[in-house]
């Protein structure tokens, strides 16, 4: 395992052909594309790393995975009365779909419905309290209490954050957001800000590769239905409109987030990170996806065989 | 696992609620909506089947499996340039999505995209041929050379396929249909007019579940890797705008018809058939799906944990 | 002329079937739907009234004319780069023609071009001083300095309005939106907010029957040419998707808003204002369009012959 | 008025920048782009001419103006159960709008409309009556039984309409074509291969410029009601996409077709037509436009004042 990493590190993380780092939140477009790391936590409990993996990034959309598994805990079901669960074969900013379906998201991992999950979580709190218990949360799933925000990520955004606010204003119209839209903003904005390693990020979610239970500490953090449910979600809505790329290329279940940072999980077997943060057209790591492709093919790992 | 498939078809099979029977082709309508039946073929060679299990039905959808299954190996990735890969977001038949790109369909899934599949196909030849080939490839991968067209079916939907008509003179309008959109009609509507039963069908997408190789008679059919893309689609565009709630509920690769079947894979492992002929809201068989969410439960087949 | 007017009053005026009042902006939804007023301005300087015609209403997006009259005086041809002049085919509030457009609007009459105009009226200015200056504008034509804005319905829809501030942050998004969202919300609302009687009204309009002049006072409000171009605007999208229905049974350039209110033109003789508080089914006032249409049957003022 | 035609001849009639000769219709990619014709028929019964006036050209979209008439006469107001009367927002040719209006055309002069428009008229008879009929009806408009079909226009669109084939199938699969999608689309691709001249085209229109009747004849064509509810639908509609821009710089009634014609109406006052075959590009005479912006200004002819 550890030289398909290596070699992985030594061919694909060092391409020329980087793709382009998000330059729309301006701290992330300061980030050196040249970075490149990877991280797999196995349910055995060993750990492989390789390249830039303990350097922190942001983790972004990845952070959508940890919201929902926080609103699935508090609201159970009653998420799916806010958030659908079909990919939306839209753009992750997409407000077009909004309109057509009433300000309902199609599911909880394009931007509008995280920001439906935000408004979730929220319910009868301050943004503090909720991003206290997400953090919290990503903390006692990673099992290492140094995770934070980065809030200097979290501010660029909310000062640029114009389409974000405009999903947000809009499901509001429709009643869809129960709490202020700054409130929920700020919520979401910061929860993206996550700041986190290639080492923490496989370590986050070694819980959806184990039925739910977390496999080094036997803590349980979700029932065994609710990790394949998170999964199949990853699965079909995790890359936007490049969902059906990722699964035919790599075939897991797996997050991206603008930031660079992918996270996949084999089931039963392991989680993987992979983090370079140059990005392809569609807003997915373009090295990182590489990278997972060359690691299933190495290790047979797909779920469709 | 008998005495599962027994069960299922004592209480599912015997549900009242049993969805609607599609009415839009003639000839469907007919179908008597009590009959349910369940097959399961094995990697290893076994059989199980219960209910209605031996009693033809119209494929339809189904088949475009094995249209594109056919069209790959006449084309291979050739035909990624005449259809995307990426769930659509609409229903089986929208023909905005086609607008919106220019005539090339999302999938080879929804109708559009079986289309482009079966223009793929014909290139060169007449639709007898065409179909003959779809045809006796069926044939080989059932190892059963009773499979036939059911014409009077076929010919149901020629006369009233006019949504499907539009769709072919619309990708023709953008040049992306080459043969005469009659041809292609034609060649459509026979191919989804094959009749089939669930041992039949269960034993057909064995190759699916062995990594392309007939577990049975050996044969090669397709190489590990297409094996493993065609599950891919069949998860994330087999079922329309219901591929996210097959995958959050069953969690298998599937693909549905409107004549009330679904193939389901379940890699390494096994091929299922299931058939109820009435539909849910988006077009898939309602005690069908049910079926098959209880035998996951079950038996853990879940790809995702 | 008195007659026609005393006859609508008495019948239309009258009739059961009102139509429904707004209700999302809740300052609106106290009106009393059974008011019903009607004014006739023309050009040698006669006043017809008749029924409540002296009574406020809130003249909501009938401010539109207005708002882009002082756009076009300070920016001249320069709004074009900001708002496109065809009609949008869309409900006044749909945020699905601005995603195809990148942000742009339509034209000036649907509510996210309407913003549009008021961020170019701030340019450099605090929200008061470009109030003042579109107040001041009104208060010109209609030669009359009693005009006002309703602080209260102001307050009611910034309260509200969450569907144009999504228009408004979508905007900015692209781009489109120089000054702060807040600010320009507040100058739209507030503009929208002014309260005129159909009596004010039709004499505020007249300046667009008589080639861009005052034909009481003499003064040029804006050269004929311009009064032509802003006559087009509000005959081709001045009832959002139901300008071609406005057109087809009245065939006067005119401007609704949700208020009730209604400013329609007479190209050459009259400035005629109509206002009755319940809306049809695409927002514009039921009665004030029958009163016009049965006013121009009477009065044979179409421009269409 | 001779001199103002002259002078438009001499100027834009000879500019350099022509746009471009519409080739989606083979016949129609063959004519010469330096033509340039415009003929006026006033309704006190004089005929002004310049340039190519009397060169016959394929009228296409400005025979939906003389279809609908048509169904008007035979079907009433019925037509408008068939399709609307707004402008749709969208190309001429799109389907988009379709799938959301399940089916219905939002007016008579997208593609879409004209071929609902041809279903009406053709109810009961054969496509040969139908065309006749509407040959019929523009000789007569036109006092002049030379004009004819051109068989070779008819027949290009025939070979490669398949944007229009796939608009009938559509509205087909809605139950919103009665007849044989053939005969439809034979209907319609032949009226809009009728062949005339600016002189014969603007005679034509004189009936919608004198109430409905033809002023040199006294022959009542439509009621006076009726010509004013075509002349407001040209004006909403008779652009595609452009119609605002049309509205705004000509300010008349009009309707243009993609062999570069436009008619357009000065109530009260004329019929013009106007030829120069390159287009702009949302399919409109470019120079034509420009012609009738110039005719306007020097006439002070446009409806808006």
């Amino acid at each position: 395992m550890q030289a398909i990493l290596d070699e992985i590190v030594a061919t694909i993380g060092a391409s020329d052909d980087r793709g382009k780092v998000a330059d729309y939140i301006p701290e992330l477009a300061t980030v050196d594309p040249n970075q490149f790391g990877i991280a797999i936590a196995t349910v055995d409990g060993q750990m492989f790393c390789a390249g830039d993996a303990e350097q922190l990034f942001s983790i972004q959309s990845i952070s959508k995975v940890f919201s929902l598994t926080v609103a699935l805990g508090k609201l159970g079901d009653g998420v799916w009365q806010r958030v659908g669960r079909e990919p939306s074969g839209d753009p992750f900013n997409s407000i077009v779909q909004l309109e057509h379906e009433n300000g309902k998201p199609r599911n909880p991992f394009i931007n509008a419905g995280a920001i439906a999950v935000a408004d979730a979580i929220l319910m009868g709190h301050q943004p503090k309290e909720a991003l206290a218990e997400v953090l919290q949360f990503v903390r006692f799933i990673a099992d290492d209490d140094s995770i934070c925000f980065d809030d200097k990520v979290a501010k660029s955004e909310l000062a640029t954050g114009h389409r974000n606010a405009a999903l947000a204003h809009f499901m509001a119209a429709y009643g869809r957001i129960k709490n202020p839209v700054d409130y929920v903003l700020g919520t979401y904005f910061h929860h993206c800000a996550i700041a986190m390693s290639c080492q923490q990020l496989a370590r986050a979610g070694l819980f959806l590769a184990a039925d739910g239970r977390d496999p080094l500490t036997g803590a349980r953090v979700v029932l065994p239905n609710r990790a394949r449910r998170i999964n199949s979600l990853m699965m079909m809505c995790g890359h936007y409109d490049g969902s059906g790329e990722f699964a035919f290329r790599v075939g897991l279940p797996g997050k991206s987030g603008v930031g660079g940072g992918i996270l996949a999980i084999v089931p039963g077997r392991a989680s993987i990170a992979v983090w370079s943060p140059g990005l392809d057209t569609v807003g997915n790591s373009k090295l990182g996806t590489q990278a997972l492709e060359r690691l299933v093919q190495a290790t047979g790992w797909s779920v469709f065989g």
